[in-house]
């Protein structure tokens, strides 16, 4: 059997887990997504100590999923309002929460995602931007990309050629 | 300001979070996603403790999400199979490779996802399943679901009202 080499820190999957940094962010992310912004209502909503809270903010924020607001001069308050690249996360919270109404609402859904204005419920599904064709598990692999490593290169190799090797068809 | 109330046991998201259990997971089922099925595989690709795969494989294989099948009989050996569940965790998988490719590989990308049999890029976006339109975090909100409880009744309706308060578009 090949050694399947570890790139982690080249994986883009790896560094958004890492930027991110733990699960309690995803929830302050999907709160923020749902128009929370203020310190004392993340912590309403999340039942968080305020001194994890704080530093789960400034860590967003340092990785510019935040910006800070001053919305207050006396005493000085600020809010934490979504940036770009922090909506841009939304795909993310979205698969969760398709993946959560499927999988593990057997009682029936709480939520649901739904279109603004007409209040239709959706069902996100990934599709390429180019060809709309749907991507999944069984129609995408992994490839290469240009910077990568030569670690990077083998693991990919080694995988796909044991993907060939096995069965032809997921 | 109202309260905003925490129904985090009911949320779809924070379930998946709850139900995957940490980031070591994401990368495990990251992996697993890739054809890797074997515990000294997951072990080298990961570079974790034994003891903290063991545990890890263990209860994702609980929560359904890997299928445990013997694949050597002396001394007995077994392999971790997504199951149609692990599967259909893809999507959060691409999302956060998406968003690690956007945002977070300054120099260029180690790992493309692409089409197999051309090797063509894709570039994942989230679209509605039955309509097609786009789903984005300006496109979409979240409302009550049949199972609402009345404290999310609530967290939305105030969520939904200060919303409108607020701009009128992102």
């Amino acid at each position: 059997m090949q050694p399947v080499l570890a790139p982690l820190a080249e994986c883009p999957c790896a560094r958004t887990v890492e930027s991110v940094g733990e699960w309690w962010s995803i929830l302050i992310l999907r709160d923020a997504l749902q128009g929370i912004t203020r310190f004392d209502e993340f912590q309403r909503s999340l039942g968080i100590a305020p001194n994890m809270l704080a530093r789960r903010l400034r860590h967003l924020t340092e990785s510019g999923m935040f910006e800070r607001r001053l919305y207050q001069q006396r005493p000085p308050r600020h809010e934490y309002v979504l940036t770009a690249k922090g909506r841009d996360f939304f795909p993310v919270v979205a698969a969760l929460v398709t993946f959560g109404n499927r999988y593990l609402a057997p009682e029936g859904e709480a939520l649901l995602l739904a279109e603004r204005g007409t209040a239709r419920p959706v069902v996100p599904v990934l599709v390429d931007v180019t060809t709309s064709r749907p991507v999944t598990a069984a129609s995408v692999t992994a490839i290469a990309g240009p910077r990568a490593s030569a670690g990077m290169h083998h693991r990919l190799a080694t995988l796909a050629t044991r993907a060939a090797a096995s069965s032809p068809n997921e």
